[in-house]
């Protein structure tokens, strides 16, 4: 079973977005040879795995996109896997504080494994002035939509400071408002978009060197066989506490 | 009577936003030293009059954050003032295209005049066509809003590429849609804010080797006995084709 | 018979450079597929010659190394084919002046066509004088190096202004010295290299807009049988006046 | 008595460098106003004494101008009190390794104290070897000179890949030589330069979270009484093993 995937910004007809996946015995995979990297010694095939899409993901359009620099304050609206990967990857470039905001408390802990700073629980009622006594007020320099719906979105535009970045790595599914007659004045940049992998080489040397720690993002691993299994624990994520599901083919 | 205003990005009370204005005699301006600039030699006070506010918001929040470089398609939405100073200013970057989209025919000729290659006139049922079509089809490089309303700013989302820049100018009273259902795997940047003419050095420099034309700025000079007059011009802009209008004490 | 040639900045034994050149009947050039461009309407296989290697030396060694931007005064020392290609593509970055320096005053008449807005006779005994006076005695923001000798680079390092740009482009064959007693504090950035063309494509399109001259390129056109001659003309360039001498096999 | 010094690069008669220092009672700082900031909560006085000139060299001298950047592999040649800041605050760009070079065993100690990685003696017959091997062969992507004299600087350039950086932080007394014979073609970047201190605030915040370790930078404290004793150890300091002495008039 072939596994890895090339992913190109300039073609949305990328396999398992518009056309079909790549759950087969075998897939073509036009142009592959310029997407294709060596696992370097000290990274594991399950490693390889999250560094084909989730872990570049977070770090291209969360981290890089949000131009995270040293002694940023980042905040990540939301713990999932890719929300995860942005925190697992922002450590590279020096931020002073990493703040998870999710509704899920055992979300949290794996954030802070991951290298979370900090943790706001988001249906606190002042979610909002825990963060914002983060910043001294100020509000956050990065703020980063990884959930993909138009509320969370809005927080993010609710805690960036003048000046500050949204990034918005999130798949959505309607629009949102902007609410410009307040933001034209405040200087933010607003980012979105699809991983392009560019990164992947740094990635694979960081990950080699255990500088971005990778064990919290694969919850549960099936065998090719216990595939339908797989789906129904990560269809149910909020009861299984899946992050990631691994199928090893080898197994 | 003193003109230069020193406008801080960081504070939202500066004269004539959140507080009164500067139209008197005498002028308190906080911090005023750090602002002050010579006008040199090639440049008169009308030009450095513009180069106070009206040049510098083009060029900071229009060119430089819609980051337009070499070989870059820029389109110009709304040919009044602010977007006749992106377009002004929009050539020291080189830019293979500068298209001014408006309303008005009239504008259009000053556009031309002031560096922008092409013109739509977007009441044209198919405006968007044509701007497409001096792409290939791609969409622009960096599109940019002056105008302030939510027309104009959709305007903007419709022709960009992916992995375009969207640099909005305009002072806006609404909110706006963004349609992250489509938006999010397009890799666009969105900009907006406030200058701070932390880019005048640059422009003093370029206005005083004629880099940068500024004849079509001031449409009416009127004396100061006459400012009443010269507010009602301002006012029926449409009608008495203003674009800004100059108050001359010396005069 | 003209030919594109890819070059490539990771592997040093380019045709040409170490091992033989391309003067044959058939080429193969190893991973050509990633280098190739269709030439646009509007760009002649004559200014796709000049293309293919000495517009994107000068662009990319010369003017974006020396991080060339609005405003600056530029120096570039040699009126060459590769000084005339730095001239010739520096105007695509809105410097305030392009200065050339040359020991040859015909060759000042060609960099003036091509974007130079001064001229200085490198053999004038105060041309230092004469280059300062147009920085109000600063020294240039950028020095570009186009000629590959010591006494060249030397130039570069007298001239510059503190924070500003040493960029190298002429291939040289002895070292030089480097004064850091003085140069530690200065705050300097020195930057040399070979052309990788990854700026082709805009060059491409500033070239089929006419917004890059390139009509004083050629000095000299032979057919493929006059193939000797022609190199004994570019060998006496001084007395041919020869800047660059072209081959057309299909003429 | 703790001074804060405004140290400003537009002006090379700094206190210290061209005129007399600040061992008075009172020091007369012009423009001081632009240059103060308040220690915060968790930055001591001696930690503050460090970030008035040290930290902030290292940072932006070795480290920015250097362009570290994620993955990278980085060479800090000399590991007295500068070439340590550097390797104190290089860690903020997520290099992948950060290999010291020293002549002395002790300094490589507190060299991986501060953050390096890897540390090689330079007295070794195959110190270069030794880095190349670190690098896979390819050489270093940033390395930083923190000596001052030729044959370190060379150091540089031999270990250096094509396209990296070259960031020199030491204080020079004599010329050295380029090999622009052989360097021309290898697109490496050269840089050098006097601190200006404008990432003061970005420190202080790293500093005072403890993500910039500074304990190994004071070796020695004196009282202002012992003033003379405590230049007799800084003078000798490869037999004191003194990096950087300190003097507290509140002892």
């Amino acid at each position: 079973m072939i596994r890895n995937i090339s992913v190109q910004t300039v073609d949305v007809r990328t396999p398992g977005h518009l056309i079909d996946g790549t759950q087969a015995e075998y897939v073509r995979v036009p142009f592959a040879e310029t997407s294709v990297y060596l696992l370097p010694a000290g990274v594991s095939p399950q490693q390889g795995t999250l560094l084909s899409d989730i872990l570049p993901t977070g770090h291209e359009i969360g981290v890089r996109y949000g131009q995270v620099k040293a002694g940023d304050v980042v905040a990540v609206i939301g713990a999932g896997p890719v929300g995860l990967s942005v925190i697992a990857t922002a450590g590279l470039y020096g931020p002073s504080k990493i703040i998870a905001v999710d509704l899920d408390a055992n979300r949290m802990d794996k954030a802070k494994t991951l290298g979370a700073t900090d943790a706001v629980i988001s249906s606190d009622d002042d979610w909002k002035e825990q963060v914002m006594a983060m910043t001294d007020g100020r509000g956050v320099d990065v703020a980063i939509e990884a959930v993909g719906i138009p509320q969370t979105f809005a927080m993010c535009l609710d805690i960036v400071r003048p000046g500050g970045h949204v990034a918005n790595v999130g798949v959505h599914g309607k629009p949102v408002e902007l609410p410009l007659q307040d933001l034209w004045i405040s200087n933010i940049n607003i980012s979105m978009g699809l991983v392009s992998t560019n990164t992947l080489d740094t990635l694979l040397k960081m990950v080699a060197q255990d500088k971005i720690v990778t064990d919290e993002f694969v919850s549960h691993t099936f065998k090719l066989e216990e595939i339908v299994e797989a789906y129904d624990v990560f269809s149910r994520a909020a009861e299984t506490k899946a992050i990631k599901v691994m199928i090893n083919a080898q197994a």
